[in-house]
């Protein structure tokens, strides 16, 4: 189907929307009018512009505050809309956005604002151009899209229909199914929208939280579902308010946004992606720095076996049963250990490359040599790379031969990795959301908080559904950035998180520093033995415990930006051991400030 | 009274948050438990820091889920508590908050609930401790402190009584008179908390929103006023969860806050701070740069007079009737204009003087020579300069002759300074609102959010209720950060805009340039005749109405960090034109990236 994006989702100036709208693959924009009041291009050179460009101008809005009013007041709007209908002429734009009335209406009475909408249309039509009619969810009197709808069909004008904005129906919980009941031919146009689930008043979460389609919890697919049974074939249009899109990068969020539709499209099934099963786990995390020495000692310390030197990289390998951890001094010039790759095992590398593609994920290339495999790799909206590898069903995956001259691994006592931690900024937080679920399949989790001495770490979990492949996204706080960065890290899975511990504090491991007081709360709260808890204080061991299950890990150091945890879990236990976040934080906290 | 602060409203770890309490001169402070359970100090160790800091261990908080719960789960509670109370006995703390249930309650019964708490106060009196129960705005059944001093009535146990917390009451709308029917010997703890005016669910608001006394918009002086006549004499106690407060500095941060309860102090009346009157008017603003030539320039334009300069600073005097520049390059090596001084016209400097000392605002000294005013001075949050002057019935302030060399002023066009914009850094935002409220007795209006073509602008108008004294105060988009910094403003009044736009382009000034669309924009709004407009196009000037009047302004250039404005009121206008902020932060963006 064709697409379109509202200006005002972009941030910069009109021209520099409309350039950016283009390259990201869109067909059309809807015209926000006050980009256009502010920009000092007149509208002819504007349509110029998006001529050039290939876009088209789907949409003129939003024109306020038109119905409902007395007639004193009607005159005064048709006074506007003369103006503006002439300005969509030279802009050839001949379809207005008409929103209920918020600020001036004094009658609520459906027959007063067909007639109204109705002598609107006149003097539209005689302009060439038609009114697309929206209940705004907070409108005065008209907030829902059924009465939106009664008074078009009352009004029964051919140049007035309706609009429908996916954001202003789901928002109030108002059953999109009534959609059906409208003819495809009265639907003038289509806005879509997604947003979090969030409780507070409908307006301010329309202006500042509006997520691009699959970055938040509406169910997108059924209400296009409605909306296309309906018959209408006008564009896909995006029109999302979010208070941090408007500073970003103006060329980066039009590619995040044209994705959200490709996804969309796909969930919808109007133009299904090569469709793919979840990741079945991590094929391997990369560590990359000029120097990864430390991280290679504290890998021996949790008990990895070196496995050798790349044939044709600067890189090393460390295993411990399943989980792989690549050592890259490659390109790293200055740079301190950052994960800097993280690989999936999936079904089908080329099934789920090919998505990726058609999902327009950057390609990451590397060299690779004669012999070598050939990982597919894309770069995820932090420039994490993304390497899609096939499942494995023996210990080693196949590219491991690649590296040479190490020992050979003994048994095993870590069973993979169970997640990884990646810190995100907070321009790119939403993208990296719909850049998970929609190339790779994982699925968000609610998200979460957790507190560091220095704020609130805002904490969203990827997964598959079978719980094998974990992704944590972190935002930091804002003081962060000025700081060193947030660390990132990984985490092992283990049957025996004790006998891990005490083979790497044997090896010379410190854990992460926890204090007593920790114990003693365990104490209070779950009731421990005392020789458990002794062990746990001995060996740095955290502690948590649900209905379904408990959960016992314990983390390493930092170096660089990374450092990694080692976790058992027992019975049903699911969850990441969030009630000791606050605990780990200060921990770190007290270690890099060495108080 | 005593004040206290619990240490969840402070960033760092819980020694640096005793430090910074005791710096800031509380009294005491509430142990929150993660941040003890987080420190790797014991108890003792705690309590000892805090006797030698002077500060006392008012509250060990929260003890969750202890009522309302099955006799199974209650032996838990029973043994949760005892371990806490050992702890509170090391700690020397003896005053715990018990939080109605949220999670475990299944029974939905006053007597049990009571007959629950009368045992647990059993128990702690036998450790010395007593309870203060808190009806919690999200209690599962326990939502109203009305319900929560029942049960506390029935358990009767003298170890039993009940915490007030003005969040948890004011958010939920719920009348505070009733706190009077409660003894005072009753009411165990009282915790203190603004909130600004959200809609949204309680635990979010709560969780993140939470403002010190003076920077929401709670009655907390009625609040406080019921609470004391019941003869509570415990400590005025905040408990504030603040996403911003959590990542600041600790220090600021715990002074603002002491602060929040030396305002609160005054406007409840427990301990009245020098009484003042509202500013009357802006005395002076100051420009600094290592070189203020083309801040000079643009005043002339502007219609200034040079005054002079100082006889023994390297400043310069600029007036236009009473408004009055002074461009300072002093102390200002490789710094490029800012406003760096506000004078404010208040009816005693001296009384004003005190009243800030009193507030703990940071004084701001200059060398003042023989025959020079000084005039007293204090450091706004954002390091803005705030001096006191006398309000003057003459047009020159009495400080005026310490410049010399300069032209004698003709008849004016301006009559003053209308408001002046300052940007602050996000940290300091609230803590700027209870300054400018507190120190000098300004009032906060409805903030709102206005579009740059890169983000949001956040902007809070502090006024003097007769308008003769305005400061905006603008949050930038955090994109802004990295870029050059968000300019500020000074705001010019006269009764003739346009003829201060004329004879500023007959001396060369070219106004902010604003575009035909923005214009074409205005006739179809307001139906203004043609020759209006086409002098408005020529001059750049904007222009906005409402039911009471209207107004016309337009802007200068920016230099460095600074730019100007003039203004001109009609009517009843109130505002400060916010329709036009977009056009006017576009036309800016463009002026800035020469686009």
């Amino acid at each position: 189907m064709r697409t379109s994006i509202a200006t005002v989702c972009l941030s910069g100036t009109l021209s520099e929307k409309l350039r950016a709208a283009a390259d990201a693959g869109f067909d059309g924009v809807e015209v926000f009018e006050p980009d256009l009041v502010a920009s000092p291009e007149s509208p002819e050179e504007v349509a110029a512009l998006a001529a050039r460009l290939g876009l088209t101008l789907d949409l003129y809005q939003p024109f306020r505050d038109a119905e409902g009013v007395s007639e004193e007041e009607f005159a005064l709007v048709l006074r506007r809309a003369r103006a503006k209908f002439r300005l969509m002429q030279r802009l050839g734009t001949d379809t207005m956005l008409v929103c209920s009335n918020v600020a001036t209406a004094t009658v609520d009475d459906d027959e007063v604002s067909a007639d109204q909408l109705r002598r609107l249309g006149d003097e539209a039509a005689a302009h060439g151009v038609r009114l697309a009619y929206e209940a705004l969810a907070w409108g005065r009197y008209v907030d829902d899209y059924r009465r939106a709808w009664r008074i078009v069909e009352l009004a029964d004008h051919p140049a007035v229909g309706v609009c429908l904005d996916s954001f202003h129906i789901l928002s109030r919980g108002h059953d999109p199914a009534a959609i059906e009941q409208i003819p495809g031919a009265k639907v003038f146009f289509l806005q879509l929208a997604d947003a979090p689930a969030l409780t507070m008043d409908v307006l301010s979460w329309s202006r500042h939280h509006r997520l691009f389609p699959g970055e938040g919890a509406f169910d997108l697919a059924a209400f296009l579902g409605h909306v296309l049974r309906t018959g209408y074939d006008g564009p896909l249009s995006l029109e999302v308010f979010n208070d941090v899109f408007r500073q970003t990068d103006v060329r980066r969020t039009a590619r995040q946004a044209r994705r959200s539709l490709t996804w969309l499209e796909d969930v919808a099934g109007t133009h299904p992606l090569p469709e793919v099963a979840e990741p079945t786990g991590f094929d391997f995390v990369e560590v990359r720095a000029e120097d990864t020495g430390d991280v290679d000692v504290l890998l021996g310390q949790l008990g990895f076996t070196f496995r050798g030197r790349h044939r044709s990289k600067d890189a090393r390998l460390w295993t411990e049963g399943p989980a792989r951890v690549v050592c890259n001094e490659q390109h790293a010039r200055d740079r301190s250990p950052t994960l800097a790759a993280v690989g999936f095992e999936v079904t089908s590398p080329p099934t789920s490359a090919a998505r990726a593609t058609a999902l327009r994920a950057p390609t990451v290339y590397r060299r690779t040599l004669a012999d070598e495999q050939e990982l597919p790799a894309f770069a995820a909206p932090d420039g994490t790379e993304v390497f899609l590898g096939a499942s494995s069903a023996v210990v080693d995956a196949s590219w491991v031969p690649e590296f040479a001259g190490g020992h050979e691994p003994g048994a095993a006592l870590l069973t993979g990795i169970d997640h990884v931690n990646l810190a995100q900024p907070w321009q790119s937080f939403d993208e990296a959301v719909l850049f998970y679920s929609s190339v790779l399949g994982l699925r968000a989790d609610a998200g979460q908080e957790v507190p560091a001495p220095n704020g609130l770490v805002r904490s969203q979990v990827l997964r598959s559904a079978a719980g094998s492949c974990r992704i944590a996204l972190n935002v930091a706080p804002l003081v962060w950035e000025s700081a060193a960065g947030f660390p990132q890290h990984v985490a092992f899975r283990t049957d025996d998180v004790v006998a891990v511990a005490r083979r790497a504090v044997a090896r010379g491991l410190e854990p992460l520093g926890i204090g007593r007081n920790y114990y003693d709360d365990l104490v209070a709260r779950f009731g421990l033995p005392d020789d458990e808890i002794e062990t746990m204080a001995e060996l740095g061991l955290l502690y948590d415990r649900d209905a379904s299950g408990d959960f016992t890990h314990f983390y390493t150091a930092t170096i660089g930006g990374v450092f990694f945890e080692v976790v058992q879990r027992r019975g049903g236990y699911d969850g990441y051991g969030a009630p000791n976040a606050g605990v780990r934080l200060a921990a770190q906290h007290r270690a890099q400030h060495r108080t």
